[in-house]
């Protein structure tokens, strides 16, 4: 056994460090059965048990991958067999809520749906949601700096987080524990750790944002006929609806069309339209809302921004629209499927959604483009489906991303870059951005030690 | 003359740098009109030039300070004879607004007011409002990552910004003008220069959040009897006017009493509540938001939580109320004034309120202890008059920050640390933070030039 594992077993205990034959028994993530490759896993139970953990693997030059709840898309969490896996899985405690206060503290194992049901029961939302709840950490939401349907209205994880913890890759702990929505006293040092990827500490707590809970909830699901439309029906929400608009997530008809192929999502409207926005207010006042919300509607038909809607007249129904945009999995079954996720300008998404779509085309006749997003947000996410026995990612990156560049895009909205968008970190970046964060990375991590080699390499 | 003040006058001509006695004709800053001192006042008119002078100060070892609209509370920008001032005055540009996306790009020394006034003539609403709105830049709000009156429901400045360009030490120009909201290609360096003071870059140019306008405005003056109804009201209200209220500013009577005196301004309620609150919301419809604020007014009113109410009946009524908590100017004049910015726990503010007032009027029992505002944000506002020959700063620093401590708070929510509130930084952060905060200026100008011994000391 390599002294690296044999000090980690006591330190932290034979419970605490699977090792040999015990790794491969866990998958690699959400998205791949095969067994897991590494050194070892440990599974620190407190924050002081994970900075003896890096304090050892900095001790032995170890290098460290932390995991949460390995729903991530960009190979950011994936180990190899040389790397040693701190999972916060047993850290998964909800410390702490301050209803008035309008704050919990909790550790970073906690899913996001169990943060979610727990500030209900406390009147309060925690306001960031995205498809993974159920398997998705608060501490991986952190690393990624999380997006999802609610950022319109409440921002990214980001802007949820008062106060973290987390340890240097030497060991030391970092605690930055505020409640407060404001401080200005000195660098504000989570806002660096935030969306790094685990590259520069491992978060072990955080201090979340509450919002009120809202009383009422009215959803919608569009048709619409252009990407324009699209548009003026989102600056008119936004205004008529201030503050309540909740989510407004819009499928191309590549999108709708294929969750609602027979067996898939039943479609409440026709599936021929060129859009579909599915769109949700939350406020205070069930009756009052209700009514304003069905009005806005009708102004909307009747000016013929929109050409047909449905309204849900119960949970189930609210439940299966949702379902048409959240769960596409049977669009993916048995099917070559390259994801992405990309930002760019409103103004300019129409013209690049439908380039990307012929470029996609024109390399692979029978291939799916399938197009939805975050609008509101300027996030597009794409699966792009070859349909071909040449299922060459990289010219399907190429296509994706090099348009991108006229535009000002990101090749990264949301998901982060980890391994699998490594190479095209320089399309979003500059040289001299990217000799920055090398800056910082050396700066706080010389060893190079966490997450080695993702997002960049030093 | 010296080397360096030549060489930046050939580099940027004699018009953009003032020396000698040109530099003693500007006052050091909006709370003192005593003559600059400084080696030098460069006018830079482009991120170039910016990026130029700093190369020349760096060749040099010239420490530089950045000035913006001189309304900053805490002596941050003010220089010394040794040093040379970067003022963007001249860089007042904004160079393009984008209704549709959401957005504005703007060089970093336009006024806030300004920008709120050019985003409105888009129907557009830029959300940072402060009192010092028509001589604060958007670069000092950027760089004190500014606080407000609109924070609880648009968060700080750090949020309204989607994209900036900054000059680093060396004159490298880091450029980050993202117009996306979403962009999480590698690290988010802009967020690292937020709030940083001047002390990692000089902020050129800036791309803004802008929001839809709201086209309803409802305001109120409340009086309270208890800290407990402040807080009710808030929690009832933000649930009530879900989305729309906008600003909560709290008034204890020692505030309100002291600015309604005669000679001050009018009080439109009895002077003589323990609690005031200044509640706004902006929303969608004019008729239907007006109704629905009046009927949450009048609930408050039969339940108890308030015990009084003004509603303004026009825009100069409005006026007149924001003039009682804006307006402060006749309360300071001709008494020595100690200004305070912390924040803490809404759930500790009653207490510590009171313990700071025990503490003042203990050590100066004719002291005037004035405390007010952003409650929602946990923002707590002091002005502390002895009334006394014996009017030590430090000893009522103490009074002010020693009980901080107890409930986790922070010495400056808002203003920044500069060089009034650097003794307490330690305060607020621990060793490890400030540590972690010197490593990164290490990192990013290590020859310690730009605003040094602002903050911290390296």
């Amino acid at each position: 056994m390599k002294p690296v594992i044999e000090a980690l077993i006591d330190a932290l205990g034979e419970q605490a460090v699977l090792h040999g034959a015990r790794v491969a028994e866990r998958a690699t993530s959400y998205w791949d059965a095969s067994p897991t490759q590494a050194l070892a896993v440990v599974k620190p139970r407190t924050t002081g048990e994970v900075s003896k953990a890096l304090e050892i693997c900095h001790r032995h030059d170890q290098p460290v991958v932390t995991q949460g709840g390995l729903t991530g898309c960009v190979q950011g969490a994936v180990a190899s067999n040389e790397e040693v896996i701190v999972s916060l899985e047993r850290m998964n405690a909800i410390e702490s809520i301050d209803p008035v206060g309008g704050s919990a503290t909790v550790q970073a194992g906690v899913t996001l749906q169990a943060l979610q049901e727990a500030a209900r029961e406390h009147d309060c939302l925690f306001a960031l949601d995205l498809g993974a709840r159920g398997s998705c950490t608060i501490g991986g939401n952190v690393a990624t700096n999380a997006g999802g349907i609610s950022v319109m209205r409440y921002g990214m994880m980001r802007s949820q987080i008062l106060g973290l913890e987390a340890v240097l890759a030497d060991g030391t702990v970092m605690s930055s524990m505020d409640e407060v929505l404001k401080n200005n006293a000195g660098y504000d040092l989570k806002h660096l750790m935030i969306g790094t990827e685990g590259t520069l500490g491992i978060v072990t707590r955080v201090v979340v944002r509450l919002h009120p809970l809202p009383k009422s909830c009215n959803t919608a699901l569009a048709a619409l006929t252009s990407f324009e439309a699209v548009t003026q029906l989102l600056t008119d929400m936004q205004r008529d609806l201030a503050g309540t608009l909740s989510a407004y997530e819009v499928m191309w008809n590549s999108y709708y069309h294929a969750a609602t192929e027979p067996g898939g999502h039943p479609s409440p409207l026709g599936r021929e339209y060129p859009f579909y926005v599915l769109l949700q207010a939350e406020g205070a006042d069930v009756e009052r809302d209700s009514l304003h919300f069905e009005q806005l509607l009708e102004r909307s038909l009747e000016s013929g921004v929109i050409v047909d809607a449905v309204i849900p007249k119960s949970e189930s129904e609210r439940h299966a629209l949702w379902e048409i945009r959240e769960n596409f999995e049977a669009m993916l079954a048995g099917r070559t499927t390259f994801l992405y996720d990309v930002s760019l300008p409103i103004r300019a998404m129409a013209g690049y959604a439908e380039a990307v779509r012929q470029r996609i085309v024109a390399r692979w006749p029978d291939a799916r483009c399938i197009q939805f997003g975050h609008i509101a947000d300027g996030n597009l996410h794409l699966f792009i489906q070859p349909e071909s026995q040449d299922a060459d990612h990289l010219a399907s990156d190429e296509a994706v991303y090099a348009p991108l560049l006229d535009v000002g895009g990101s090749v990264s909205a949301e998901h982060g870059i980890g391994m699998e968008k490594k190479a095209w970190l320089a399309r979003s970046r500059s040289d001299t951005e990217v000799e920055l964060m090398r800056s910082l990375k050396r700066a706080w991590d010389p060893k190079n030690l966490l997450n080695p080699g993702r997002v960049f390499s030093l």
